[in-house]
């Protein structure tokens, strides 16, 4: 494991020994407090995202080890007119290891192409943001004792949300898990899931109604929806109580049931669901730590310094997502995977037609 | 100790456990270096003070602690329409103390019962900001020897000046101290503090010039009178020299003066002033380093991790002072004090008649 | 060594033992983990420059020290009105070393008069850059093994180059050094410049075209020309591929050939170049920290806090320049050099007809 962009590149197993390591880690801290003596983790936030920064930095401080970087990209010479290469190159230079933030998709994997030092992608665009999945998964086995068989409960947006679908697809890779999909009929999951969720075996429902929905649910993944994502303010008004989590709603779930939310939450859950002892939305929190904790040891156990060869160009084509990062760092070379009549980008998974 | 909102809720006895550590901690700074190693302190400054975010920061790592946070809101995505409540959920559970600063009144109390680590109050609003009046009692302990009968001048805006408030609540708790109070009319210090002061059985006087006050100072504690104060223009041309300090004043003061000033001073101190060796505004900040390296040590000797139960409302009662955390963070239980025919707010004290 | 503030300074000497030391620190760097253990660096950016702070930063952590600083002058309460010297003597309070960043020249001399604590300087304005110039020496140390007896060529902007000025200056006090200089007629090196290399004894030539130049150099030093100083946008066009690196030209160098730039850069260097052994760009950032750890090891072994005498003004004159900080920091002594008819400013280097 060099680098870390997309959380599918894991095997199950290597999946199963961080989420091990990072229980050890909760369980006896003070035992890793020089974990990672000597190392230092380059936090390159593109785009602000404090929670997800102090959630690294803690995790490589509480390992003995210690931080840079920015956070502020308008204030930062780093990122004016410089490449995105160039600036890995030498933040791999001072750094053991990059956590990397970045509005554009494929930029993670693009900076792991230029980097003498592992990257973790901490989001990419709206494309991937593997240690958030990474942080669900350490949650569920901490409170659910178990990634299988389960019914998962998932409301709000799920057409677009990131977390969503990573969540999706990971836990369709364990055994007898299914799928409850709460939203308005607009926002419902995207076809290649539903794809993939066929192609898994694992059963899935959609619904329209958190309150029909919740009692049947071992697990409740909340997320937003934004209010321009409703077809009129109309609509909004009339629908959005419909996947709000409120006390009358929790009182028909079973007695187990684990709230999740990957946070910051508006106005989704209300605040007097905070002190049911299913609310592990903060504490959710905590495990992410614990497993970006794990992680970065588990990287850095083998990690040797050096450039890494940069691939060739597979297809002369140009990849027709203005947001895939091979649009704006022109040195970068065009790489695609070929499928049937289709090309996709091996940066930003943007499918085109040959 | 869990929480530093207040420094009236220390005891004398406590305070002065933490003034012998600071002193001890001076003395032999690397005797300390490893006295929090492995705690994580989060400063989050909703309201940027470089000075007040480095001193304590300073303080974390000179004790072998780490330091994480943000101190810039506009930037920070957790401040970002996210409520009180969740940011210190979630960070106090990354971090083992957290230093807050934040531009609302009652917003450090707030902190404090959604905190599963302790919080320091580092200034909320106007209000209170206890660590400032610590480092001039430890600044006084080392310059002066004592913190009892003492000729206390203070001169500037002792009407608006959180500090000076602070510093001559805490002086009145101690033995034989009197207050000479230089400033203009409409900028003396507020009924309450008179009525506190004739309580505590401490002498006062209120005087309009510097030059007249000086000469009976043990102690002279210099503040900024802002231009705007003044009644006019003309006003503040004629009477803004009255309150600067400079050579010539200091020539008449005792030979063993103290000269303090919370910093940053804009020109009430000349900066011919500097070299005197009576000077002691400089030093003073590193006391304040000391002090905080000494109130963390106490603090987190005793912590324990948890979230604490949440408080009730005590009465069913909006507060009236726009700038009261409570009227920002709706979920947060109004509870007041109640005093003859007043209501006192718990978190900003404001009085409301019942 | 107290403070940092010219090369010049600095005996050829004191110039070996650091480049010596970071050479021990490149080859064993855990060595050097606790070498600067409980030491605080306080790295002051009143402009922002990512990426020399994170350089600093980088070194001072990796030596097992701490860090404190701003780089966000526009949010810094710091900076808000107050003056220079106040707040070198706070954070040179809470510090062990300086890393002072600032707009205006002589900022750093004038900080180390009042700061407690050794300040490097990390640039003044256009002033100078001395830890750049460290990280030349080092990077050429390793890679030609040498300082002494090499064809150096220098390409771009020779006219308004701190860095290449500085180099220039340092690298004529090495034996046998010739210089290339590649740049426009209007671009080429001032006229001190020119004085200094003929004192010196070092040859020079100045050609207009870095295909002409480039076989003949040992190092070849890279910097931009901005798109403004050309004539015109005609003759920008024209002419700007002149000064570019490319594969084609590097095809005529030496194969032992060190091509080095302070980064970052625009296009003056084609991407293609990257591959080819002989560009030691990259690599020269990370010598550039070693050059720090060795530079911020030497400055702390007998360094001793305390506040400098301030010294006395040598001519009731004002200097003409209006970048100099004496015009903005008024509590400053005026203090020049005579030298014939002409004065010369001991903070910002600028001539005064007396």
């Amino acid at each position: 494991m060099q680098s870390l962009i997309d959380l599918d590149d894991l095997s199950i197993g290597l999946l199963d020994n961080i989420i091990t390591l990072s229980k050890e880690i909760a369980a006896n801290p003070s035992d890793f407090y020089d974990a990672l003596k000597g190392k230092v983790l380059a936090t390159l936030f593109y785009e602000p995202s404090t929670r997800t920064q102090m959630s690294f930095q803690t995790a490589m401080l509480r390992l003995g080890g210690r931080i840079i970087g920015f956070d502020n990209p308008s204030n930062s010479s780093v990122s004016k007119g410089e490449s995105l290469k160039d600036t890995i190159r030498v933040v791999s230079g001072y750094s053991d290891i990059i956590a990397l933030r970045h509005p554009l998709e494929g930029s993670a994997l693009a900076a792991s192409m230029c980097s003498k030092a592992p990257v973790i992608n901490a989001g990419d665009g709206g494309h991937l943001h593997p240690t958030q999945t990474l942080t669900d998964l350490v949650t569920l086995t901490h409170e659910k004792k178990r990634l299988d068989g389960m019914s998962i409960g998932l409301c709000g947006d799920l057409k677009n949300g990131r977390t969503v679908h990573s969540l999706i697809k990971t836990m369709s890779r364990f055994r007898g898990n299914s799928f409850v999909l709460v939203s308005t009929k607009k926002l419902g999951i995207p076809q290649y899931l539903k794809d993939i969720l066929n192609a898994s075996g694992c059963g899935y429902e959609e619904v329209h109604s958190l309150d029909e929905a919740i009692s049947e649910c071992d697990v409740l993944y909340m997320t937003r929806i934004q209010k321009e994502r409703f077809d009129s303010e109309n609509d909004y008004k009339k629908q959005k109580g419909v996947f709000i989590l409120d006390k009358a709603k929790l009182a028909k779930a079973k007695k187990d049931l684990c709230v999740l939310h990957p946070l910051p939450r508006v106005d989704e859950i209300t605040t007097e669901v905070d002190d049911d002892p299913r609310a592990k939305y903060f504490i959710q929190s905590e495990y992410g730590m614990y497993a970006r904790m794990a992680l970065m040891i588990k990287m850095l156990e083998n990690s040797k310094k050096e450039v890494p060869k940069f691939p060739k160009q597979t297809h002369d084509v140009v990849c027709d997502n203005p947001r895939c990062i091979t649009n704006c760092e022109s040195y970068l070379p065009k790489m695609y995977t070929e499928g049937g009549d289709m090309l996709e980008c091996i940066y930003c998974a943007q499918r085109l037609l040959i």
